[in-house]
């Protein structure tokens, strides 16, 4: 795995030895997105299947699912991808091989549900465009290709003259500091932006398109991502900018039927009230960047309600974020 | 005047000694603030006054002039200053205390209009009210009370119970450095909020009010403001939540007639890419926050379009947001 809270500033892969350590990995954000923590996930089972011993498989494996289910409790992809590679392994003869084929299947059909979204969603990409995104929706989140900047990439790739402007996405700086490093690992021309500056570059005619990435998605396509995602859809439809969810199947909860049933995580104040980075001798250090005594509200995500997205890209196409669409997209 | 830029982390005054300390505290944003910089540049021609050689007063004073001018070009309060001590000079009999008057009188209006600002304004605030704003425009940047904060001074000396959401403010981070700073040392409860979280909790039901200053209003009422504002103006009109602006006749600038000839000053990109704060040790420490290599586009300001103002809070009163009624504000 790529050591992602290390990056940008340095590029390092972690290479996991047991179970217990992806869990660390995903607890520590050393691994983040939704794509990449249901492979990181579906690994640290198999690992679980790899360590266990010969005669006593299912109780060790039984504990193992329990830690790393209990790693980060509201990622629905990685719940699924322990189930997946779950019951795949009960139902194999011979469950340590089954689960390690069901993961590789797993991340496989992910990087090709990813690059379908690239090639659909660069459908919409005209020469020329300037495209806003926020937060970190590409490869560093999933297994490769990513969602909103899969697009981007295929668009890129396809000789396409595109132009991004990568929200900062405050407090974490996803944008900032992710999005801004994969860009430029791609060569894609792109800037960073201060999140308060979208709805001002949208007055001025400078975005032509907005896709983002998705945590969830409701039946009603009511969208959960990361929070500032809202805001800049609101701006979006004032301004008539076409406002693009990207997200593969898994991302679409059948169980929640509207925005309002999902549950939005409140984190640490210290993410608003502190910031990290390399100092001019570049040791990571982190300051204080408000009023010391100060309190802050910060909220991960925000609920984009369906009426203000213009499609959601899925690798089974562009569809309406309406109920009848997604239903089709499960029959 | 308060050294700004040393807040929140230290509180230090300094005592300008000649008018060309005055323009080095107004470029450096020591001072800063519309209404804070009208008192400086006022002061600092007042100050060339005592300074110029008896025999030759006018000479060195057009001089100083330019220089004052000269400090921050964009500042429309600024020129508001210069130009009233200078022509109250030019009338007297005794230009050298002629000036020193008309400084002293201008703070003292200034001082009566953002308090009666915050009168009117407070009628608006009822208790229990959760109150969003942006940026900073309390008294650090008036000569006291402030514009957008002022209503909230009054209404929390009154007695109502409310609670203001200040946005962090980036890049620079005045809410969270300023706006907090001076809720504490008033004690009105308070939290910083990422500029990400505020369609957020608008739609939590969480925003009962919005309340900003303004940097320039064009005739039709058209407010140019700190870069975030505008989102946050579309945001509230989207959740129907009442989005004022408070801000002093000085700030209609009446060759102005709708926000398109609003310049926007864009704004060095290092300000987006570096932060600021003391480290562990209380040492002032840059860090880097943003993927090395990558540009930033930062613009100081936007243009919220009258239509998304519900009212502006002067010393007039309320009026609302249209060429009507800020004519007559000025009949």
């Amino acid at each position: 795995m790529i050591e992602q809270n290390l990056l940008p500033f340095e590029f390092r892969i972690f290479e996991s030895k047991n179970y217990h350590q992806t869990c660390e990995a995903i607890k520590s954000m050393l691994v983040r997105g939704a794509i990449a923590l249901e492979a990181a996930a579906g690994s640290a089972l198999a690992q679980a299947f790899l360590e266990a011993p010969a005669d006593d498989v299912w109780s060790f494996v039984d504990q193992a699912k329990k830690e790393i289910e209990a790693t980060r409790p509201t990622a629905v992809n990685l719940f699924y991808a322990v189930k997946r590679v779950y019951d795949s392994a009960k139902q194999s003869n011979d469950p340590v091989t089954g689960a390690q084929a069901e993961v590789q299947k797993m991340m496989e059909e992910s990087v090709l549900a990813t690059k379908t979204i690239g090639e659909y969603g660069a459908e919409l990409l005209k020469d020329g465009m300037n495209i806003e995104t926020h937060c970190n929706a590409g490869w560093l989140g999933c297994v490769d290709w990513g969602t909103a900047l899969s697009p981007m990439y295929v668009a890129h790739r396809g000789g396409k003259k595109i132009f991004v402007y990568a929200d900062e996405t405050r407090p974490r700086g996803q944008g900032a500091r992710l999005t801004a490093w994969e860009l430029q690992n791609e060569g894609v021309p792109h800037m960073i932006i201060p999140d308060n500056a979208g709805a001002h570059l949208m007055s001025q005619g400078k975005i032509d398109l907005m896709i983002v990435g998705a945590d969830r998605i409701a039946t009603n396509g009511d969208t959960a991502n990361k929070i500032g995602t809202l805001e800049k859809a609101i701006a979006a439809k004032y301004y008539n900018i076409p406002f693009y969810v990207a997200a593969p199947l898994n991302t679409f909860d059948l169980n929640c039927t509207s925005g309002k049933d999902i549950k939005i995580e409140e984190r640490s104040e210290d993410e608003v009230l502190y910031q990290t980075g390399p100092n001019e001798k570049g040791e990571l250090t982190k300051v204080m960047v408000c009023s010391p005594g100060s309190h802050a509200f910060n909220p991960g995500f925000d609920v984009t309600p369906a009426e203000l997205i213009a499609g959601i890209i899925t690798e089974k196409g562009i569809i309406k974020a309406d109920a009848e669409e997604i239903k089709k997209l499960f029959l």
